[in-house]
């Protein structure tokens, strides 16, 4: 099975995932329709993929980690819907639907964030295919790479930059920080629910740290070349806000060649796992981090 | 040592706690600041105060689970930010200083809160006197109880409600969720960093939500007859929203006699404890639930 056609089959196992974790005997049905709104949009899954390619890249089935995969991402549904705040990034649209908050109004979008983001611990903690001490460190790198040392941090440094022109250093904090954060904690995760050793987890984080910085890269100059039809969310905004992205810091040129380089250190990182088939697939996505159109 | 003196006590020691793990090497020092500006606020600590007094009941050191007793502090403040935000109940005042968003803004009171509710989870996970089993079983009932069956749940049914009448039966469900659940999780936290057994863990939850349910009617009353300088937040919001309240619903003759049914039934609970000091404070809080001013 090729990367494309395993990221489909993972996405779809997600999506299962997914809809039985939301499926819940709420007090309000409006919560529940607003978290299965933004959890369920057949988002590209590509957190769930990692969590799920790295555990076979230890030799375990994915089934293992299914719901390190949907724990991964509620994270990052919860992230997008706060990111699309009025008071925050204030986006109309999210994958060519209105964004949470226009759907269900501000106070509730709040909540559903709130509310995904909270049960994604139970959602990992409960994983039966995992002991205690498994699902303990899963649900504690969750904390630490979503929280105020990972994703909210990066989410700060972004806001704290606005309208300044910051320096490229800081630039790869704060990604390192927004988008890399959730990637390695998702590479590891698959590495936890394997029982794989310390330096396979080390090297996994490294891995996804990596693979966020060419994928917001890559993010970067779709802003610039792509239509909100491709992309499905508004486009051209970072030139008109006029934000400090890789190709404003570095040239179209240079922003490619630095994607190009962490790529191909994400592709070392690799070597220290066995051969397999989801080894190959890795590489190919690492591929698809540079190359990908939406 | 009376009741009043060991919530002195504990809420000094759960300070001590939060300081250190809110005291983090963060890349953004803002988000640092709003973090520890809404979690040493020197609030009550009665969630700590729980936590620490249920782990006492059963005859463990309350160190045991002063993470724990964080965690649930940490949870508290988080929904205490979102609660303020102009979207939702859009307070300006909070323990008589500027809400989070009034004095950090609105997308850094929203980070703020993210990253409490977040970080809550390696707070507990890390509780180096519990074991793994331990620390997951915390995990996951900080995340049921905080999240979309417990507190988020509450807030919602709360936002649902606005505008119009309900009835008794869902604002017994909206407290039970919004105020309750945490209450609950806070018994049973102390429970479970004792290792007591599932019987005990069970009443501990009956008593924090009938603790819950009492502390709310007293809040609703305090609305009513309290200052805003007695109570460090705006008084009067409840009567001038048309909001649904115990008092509204039952009259404050009615609703004073609801509270006082549901700590008859709390001490009840406490019989299936052995005889202690901690047993005797907690006597003492289910008055306190009753008659605090503030």
């Amino acid at each position: 099975m090729s990367f494309l056609e395993q990221l489909k089959t993972v996405a779809a196992e997600a999506e299962v995932t997914l809809d039985r974790i939301t499926n819940k005997n709420y007090g309000s049905e409006r919560l529940q329709e607003a978290i299965r709104y933004s959890a369920l949009n057949g988002g590209k899954r590509l957190r769930a993929y990692m969590v799920a390619e790295f555990c076979e890249l230890c030799g375990v089935d994915r089934k293992t980690v299914a719901d390190y995969g949907a724990a991964v991402e509620m994270i990052h549904a919860f992230s997008l819907i706060h990111d699309d705040l009025p008071a925050m990034d204030n986006d109309d649209m999210r994958r060519g639907k209105p964004s949470n908050h226009r759907a269900f109004g501000e106070a509730t979008a709040i909540l559903a964030g709130d509310a995904l983001a909270l049960d994604a611990f139970a959602a990992a903690g409960k994983n039966k295919y995992c002991s205690n001490a498994q699902n303990a460190e899963a649900m504690i790198l969750l904390s630490e790479k979503a929280g105020s040392l990972g994703m909210c941090n990066g989410q700060q440094i972004d806001i704290d930059g606005e309208g300044k022109s910051i320096e490229l250093s800081e630039l790869i904090m704060l990604v390192d920080n927004k988008t890399g954060a959730l990637f390695e904690c998702a590479c590891a995760l698959g590495c936890i629910g394997a029982n794989a050793n310390e330096t396979q987890k080390k090297v996994a984080k490294r891995f996804g740290l990596l693979a966020g910085r060419a994928f917001q890269i890559t993010d970067d100059l779709l802003d610039i070349h792509s239509t909100a039809e491709e992309l499905g969310k508004t486009v051209g905004k970072d030139v008109s806000a006029g934000k400090s992205t890789f190709p404003a810091l570095m040239g179209e040129e240079g922003a490619r060649e630095e994607a190009k380089n962490c790529i191909a250190e994400a592709k070392e990182c690799l070597t220290f796992f066995a051969d397999c088939d989801a080894k190959n697939r890795l590489y190919e996505f690492c591929d698809y981090m540079l190359s990908r159109k939406h």
